[in-house]
């Protein structure tokens, strides 16, 4: 076991597009876990979009990270020393944890992984972590399709999207998806059973293709994009729908107040209902979920994949490439690999 | 009884603004009621913001009004002569009428109109009328106030918004409104019972106005106006806000689509629902809703007014004020008096 700990802290806040200066990579000790505490070597870790609000110095629904302190997220990991009766030496378990090689961990915050065939120790980062919950709440509570029903995607081919997408669809709607190459489309079409893609980047017309994807309108909208994408899918939407507001990359990079077509006013006739959407919200469901998702995925009905880059020391381009839209399904970093 | 009618019809479709040439008064005959049908002679017509949506050559929630054509309004009227069993010369009768003297509406269609000395024959169009209806749904079903919240109301002094904060200070909310003068605001206060008044004419920084005079943020909105009013009311709300979107005037005489900041982000943290409002979509229960707001209108507990343009001739001066905001409660327009 190396006797030294890698660490990325945040070395200043962003102005616009992040870059390699964001991050800074520290060399340190192995912490000791106290009473309570676990010590998890990680083996994967999660980087997501909604990161990037948390290098802003402003108060939102997670707490702004601090320049040179680490940097929280999602991990699965290893056991190794364990001062928590719960765990012991050698357990993979999904933590709150951060951009480090090693942490100390509460054991009570910690839940257990257990990796099969079609459920490697990723997938709690992806399908069966965040994600896939954000997936299932917001498609089972604020989007609620119905079989008829017509369900736009935006960021399709991501973690969430791709969860929401067969989501609608095993609740017989017809499912659209934007994405951004024809590899994703074709991901979408063949391999999650959307009933059509659209290759944002092939269009200047977004309303058009739309149109031609889902002639009869949109009952739902699943929304992890914003910008231009949902300017178009807003226009069409029919009356009764209903919009998850999930997440807005396309405007996490902007400085000061990005404007857009007014939308207010397209809900009247459409009487839509547009709810933002955080799946912190469900906490007390999760294992609800938890339970339907694995369910899914053990079966194989639910499919889905992870982008994986190599290397502790890559987490900020595997970040960064969030916002080229390098990934089809969940980004994780491979960190380490087991122990046996 | 004169034996001549007069009608405005849509003149020709106003681009931005309409104006005096946006109407045409045609003198015709008085029709003859068919089997079924009642003639009603006009005494009070209602003169709305969404005609305007109706002056477009596009299909929306409402049909698009024909050049050359009568223009659809409601109506609070006295029967004239009826072929119709329910209805007797005499009776007063509120309908879906027209910008005319006189009509022949269908007897199925029409309701009773009762006077009281609390209940003039005007605010049937009024508190009594759709706009109540619309205020009643709105706060209930959308904004759903609850003791400690706050509520915010664009359009505070006109016909929907003055009736929905009042509603929403019944069910213990601290209701701040904003209207276009120092009168409405004074009428806000004094006579409605509004806990603060915003002139939004006399400040350019309605997020600063708002902050403080609903200094713990906003939980639920009741948007009449949308535009720069609705933009500060959005960076104000609190998690789980609730949203109606019922009217947008600021935007009706717009030509393309208007631009603003956008608004998507910002329901991720507060996690808000918005919701578009069409009062047509409870129409079910459109008499529970009047039996409710006449018992609290009959005791004085529910305030209304209505503004009165007097003379046919002068409608399309009472609709043009809307835009300008003439009006303090309901605008109507007074065509003639009761027979007897």
């Amino acid at each position: 076991m190396s006797q030294t700990n890698r660490q990325f802290v945040l070395g200043k806040r962003p102005e616009g597009k992040p870059d390699r200066d964001t991050f800074e990579l520290e060399e340190t000790g192995i912490p000791e876990p106290k009473h309570g505490e676990v010590l998890v070597r990680t083996l994967f870790l999660s980087v997501d979009p909604y990161m990037r609000g948390r290098m802003r110095d402003r108060e939102s629904y997670a707490d702004p990270w601090d320049v040179g302190e680490p940097m929280a997220g999602h991990v699965v990991g290893e056991v190794v020393d364990s001062e928590h009766d719960d765990w012991q030496a050698g357990e993979f378990v999904f933590g709150n944890g951060s951009w480090s090689e090693y942490a100390t961990l509460d054991g009570d915050d910690l839940t257990p992984v257990e990796p099969s065939a079609n459920v490697p120790l990723e997938s709690y980062l992806g399908v069966l972590g965040m994600p896939g919950r954000t997936a299932y709440f917001g498609t089972r509570e604020v989007v609620e399709p119905t079989p008829g029903d017509t369900v736009a995607v935006s960021g399709a081919a991501g973690a969430v999207g791709s969860t929401v997408g067969q989501l609608a669809s095993f609740a017989g709607a017809r499912v659209v998806g934007f994405a951004g190459s024809d590899e994703k489309v074709d991901y979408l079409e063949d391999d999650l059973g959307f009933d059509a893609g659209i290759n944002y980047k092939e269009t200047d017309d977004y309303r058009a293709a739309l149109d031609e994807a889902a002639p009869e309108g949109v009952d739902g909208y699943f929304d992890n994009v914003g910008g231009p994408i949902s300017d178009a899918v807003f226009t069409q939407l029919n009356v009764d729908a209903r919009v998850a507001v999930c997440g807005q990359i396309a405007t996490y990079n902007d400085e000061g107040v990005a404007t857009g077509p007014r939308k207010l006013p397209l809900l009247i006739p459409s009487r839509a209902r547009v709810q933002g959407l955080l799946v912190g919200d469900y906490v007390a469901r999760f294992e609800q979920a938890n339970a339907r998702l694995q369910e899914w995925v053990e079966s194989g009905d639910l499919v889905h994949r992870e982008s994986i880059v190599d290397g502790f020391e890559n987490a900020p381009d595997a970040f960064l490439g969030l916002f080229e839209g390098d990934n089809i399904g969940k980004q994780v970093v491979n960190v380490a690999e087991p122990s046996e």
